[in-house]
């Protein structure tokens, strides 16, 4: 109801601020029996964490989990598995300068005014640390839905764009450079770009494009519930993220039914997949692809005009080490997300047949 | 949790099929003393009903609903308001073609693997005809919510798009024509479109666009829950749409920081809106702004190949009246998705202050 | 949230008033391909209907459920089944006596102060009318856990009690009275008391015991949704229950641990029962029994001290055709919502192991 | 869904087995703004901890809870409060015993049926320690609702009995005796009793009895969510509950409706509260009273015959520190129960008026 929880079945609550003690979460409706590879766990938080790589915040978080409960003897006992990740930097005087101040394009205004309090230390619970939890649960749904494959990259930073499919690509080279492209030739582009924004103090978009293959059919509920919709909706909660599009996309409204449709050969499979593998809201067995835009970050290194919580027009500059582009880091957690969103469909699905 | 409702206080679940003997629904935690102008509702269905005009399917139905309970002497009780829509065009006999046959890019497939059983009559619960049932709960959250003001329009038809923004143009003028867009002489031309496309027996895709405004700031509730995340869902739960995107959207991924951020001015309203009227998942009170992309409609009528439920190839060709066009009847689908989102945060966020 | 919907996966949400047009639910969650027996249902819905003997109220109403969706060709397709049920019986004029008059332990005066309005004829949504619909909902829950066998029956009327525990009695004479009591001796007094108490135009509570038999180890989630919890407040939510015991109930609160434990036997099953046939919130496979409390009925035909609307005092004297005794129409009731817990648990059990 | 989650609005959702590190929950949907008095939170822990008399179990833990989020400055900030309770007496080592063995009446054989493995130590989830997090959250529900009075005490142990209804006794004399029972005579009673049942290596089951006072009029959700019903499953979910009345309760199933009726004065009150405070689900005004009965604890220092997970019979005697009876320890897990539901109820009446 307050937001705090995503999934139905495989469910996730999640709490905390950057600069609080911790952060945390709870995952509910994990089946019993699963045996949890933990590393590999703590090896999706590294993909997401601050300091990896000389285009992300060189800030030092070692971003640890810790499980305390649901999980005995290496298996998941089907008890909700409770978590939690300490912040090691939690440096609150480094804050007094946005104590007062509206940081422009943050959420630090609507907070204030939503709650009529906020805890204004890096951004508090609307800082994107909170993904972190995302990415633990979405790692152990990963494990349950283990034959389901599910990869994200970096399609584009700024105008640098990946103009080839998913399909000719080799999803392989991803985590071969540190921006998560694994278009080589277009990855180097993209980190020359991030630099040259980051040494002018400033930040830059991007998108993720995220394919989800070996797909069983008929995952996703109607009418409300559609796969995309979840899918959808998990990607928008996403900190940054302004868009959403999956198969045609965007791309698709300019076409006519006779070339978008795709038609059935005898396998049931389809002969093109303008539909993204999902029709009417249900998973039809093709890949599913869908990109995720995110827009530049808003803490920049150059002096914004602004206003203080009293209304007074002030200048204010971002301090502190930041991501100069949110796409490479972002990878993982639309991952996380997706695997979130499947492992849900994958187990209510389990009960759609008498 | 098998998907047929939406909202979290303000609440819509809704049934049946297109050629069942009703579709209606059960609109609950809609407040008391609401007074209903049940002739509005019944006119914003009719901007949604089959037959209104040259472009849409000449398919006959009235369209007229009934209410059942929860409201007494012209007002809302607090109580769950039930109600039905009678389905007049229940020609069982013209579906005898599609029983056996999955059609391209339906969800005649996917309901049939995912159930072992489908209503083959004319898409059963699949058919955008379950989308009257949203139309009529977002008409009385439009009532509830009377201050916000949410209007959308038809911005594209294929590749004939409506240059302006939003603000550049006078929504007054959206019912205006057939096609609701309200730039008449891009209007006139996607009408032109439509029908060339529908004497060729096909089907085009667009886009509509949606302007929310008169906002009060703290609508939203983070982190899963934000408000164009629930937007981005509600969209995305439409028959056919492919796509959302809010503020600078897919456009502000290739935009830096510097460009991007709104500046706050002293009323606490920022001089640019890139952020779409949301910022942290939360309205900023600025004006929210959307677009929506519908692929094209996947019944033509033109041959196509496909499989029957055998799996054997066959020929097949859409029969009866269709849309050549799904976005002129979409824009009051669109704005009433709107509305029952922003109904339900509006009550949600009455309770986030001590 | 508002109240109106009752279970997790296997739902029910339910609309209407006593003397609207017409009632109905939506049933959500019931897996597709269930062969329905239609007949079944009505004749569950006839055990509570009015004027079915000469101890319950003498009101007719013919009950006639009316499916609208979510079933084709006999079976459920996994869709939601909207249904309705007709008020015949609404003869407003009979109302107006109590338009301005509190009726003492009714719902009227707090409905009024919570929702500032009620609809006041016949009691409105908080008539036991809306029972019906649980009874529709409950035989559909019946049909998809066929294996599971429900009884109620009245286990006392007043102080006329059944003294034998239920493995004593033969649970097929329930219906062979109109009471519905197993003991043909207790049920003839039962009967002669309700009786005098009808012709005092008085009223009197009795309770209805209920067993669940063959049911499968594992439903139940802890640790709030106990098996017991739900069942408790599946039946606290039917009009006129004030107490729920399982097992030994409130006898069990005199007893010592030594006493109580029930000793596992070999196959798993236990010496005594006095768990009720659930432990630790999860069913163990033995016998489900519970104890449900119903208050005389609030209608009454002898004159009375109230307030109305506007605080002045009056008299005011029970019109038209009440049930001397709610007791035997709650037994299909009491059976409905038990069904409703069970279905759903037995749904969600099915994704509880990996 | 998988049942550790509480509450619609005000919601608390926990983890945690009795061995494992710690146990802990999140609470959302508190609203922001009010000021905490954490002292007041760990108070109400240590009336439920283990070790605080004479007469419950011997075993030692700090339980001391520890706030991560969602606490800023002393206040609520809107954003969930996550918390965790460390778990000091981790002896596995003292669990071997039980490893293979399904304690009578515990709830090892049926999480062992339902999830294939369990954590046997101490009873892992199953265990009342996970009530500790209830009474966290229980104690910021009561800050919350300040006005409203929440006070419960033991009102039997065993056959030793409070005659005396609530408001002939002085509830305030609840914590000065070990037992919490108000009636000091009747206290010292169960005192004796206990200490005599424990001797015998036994244990003995009771009463609790909740009364709340100050409650505005209009809380409760009809027709599923009524008051009595979510108080109903709130009680019978806390270990050991095996029974639940209100008002007049299981006595009043032997009264006429003519005395059990509760007859308005002018003021609005009742001349009698045989209601309980609730009619129709909805609260009255007048004083809400209900009874919760516990059946003796399983674990008994005597030899019992049962079975090992091989279903092999085996003889096997409680080990360790345990309550003689849960009584006096449940009566702060009762409040907080009672205060969850107040606290959510009264958030939900605030948007039930336009």
């Amino acid at each position: 109801m307050a937001g705090n929880s995503f999934g139905n079945i495989f469910s996730l609550t999640t709490f905390g601020e950057s600069h609080g003690k911790a952060i945390g979460g709870i995952i509910d409706g994990c089946p019993a029996g699963l045996q949890l590879n933990i590393e590999t766990i703590q090896e999706e938080l590294n993909r997401r964490k601050p300091g990896q790589s000389e285009i992300v915040t060189q800030r030092k978080e070692p971003d640890a989990v810790n499980f305390l409960s649901g999980i005995f003897e290496g298996q998941t006992t089907g008890t909700p598995i409770g978590f939690v990740i300490e912040n090691a930097d939690q440096k609150s005087k480094d804050y007094s300068h946005i104590k007062d101040v509206y940081r422009p394009s943050h959420a630090d205004f609507t907070y204030q005014e939503k709650y009529g309090i906020r805890d204004y230390r890096g951004g508090g619970r609307s800082s994107a640390r909170e993904t972190a939890c995302r990415v633990v649960a979405g790692a152990i749904a990963k494990q349950l839905i283990a034959d389901i494959k599910i990869q994200a990259y970096t399609s584009s930073v700024g105008s640098i764009v990946v103009d080839k499919s998913y399909n000719e690509l080799d999803l392989s080279k991803t985590e071969m450079n540190d921006v998560r492209c694994p278009d080589e030739s277009v990855a180097a582009k993209m980190i020359e770009t991030i630099k040259a924004i980051r040494k002018q103090g400033d930040t830059i978009g991007g998108t993720v494009s995220c394919v989800i293959q070996n797909v069983p059919v008929g995952l996703g509920e109607p009418v409300f519930d559609k796969l995309h919709a979840a899918l959808g909706k998990a990607m928008l909660s996403i900190n940054a993220v302004k868009g959403f599009e999956y198969g045609s996309g965007f791309s698709g409204t300019a076409m006519q039914g006779s070339e978008h449709n795709d038609i059935f050969q005898a396998d049931g499979r389809t002969a093109t997949n303008n539909s993204g593998g999902i029709q009417g809201g249900i998973s039809n067995g093709m890949d599913i692809y869908f990109n995720v835009a995110f827009k530049p970050v808003a803490t920049i290194m150059q002096k914004q005009a602004s206003i203080n919580t009293e209304g007074q027009e002030v200048e204010m500059q971002g301090k502190g080490r930041h991501d100069p582009c949110v796409v490479p880091r972002a990878v993982p957690i639309v991952e996380a997300m997706a695997a979130l969103v499947m492992a849900d469909f994958y187990l209510l699905n389990k009960i759609s047949k008498y």
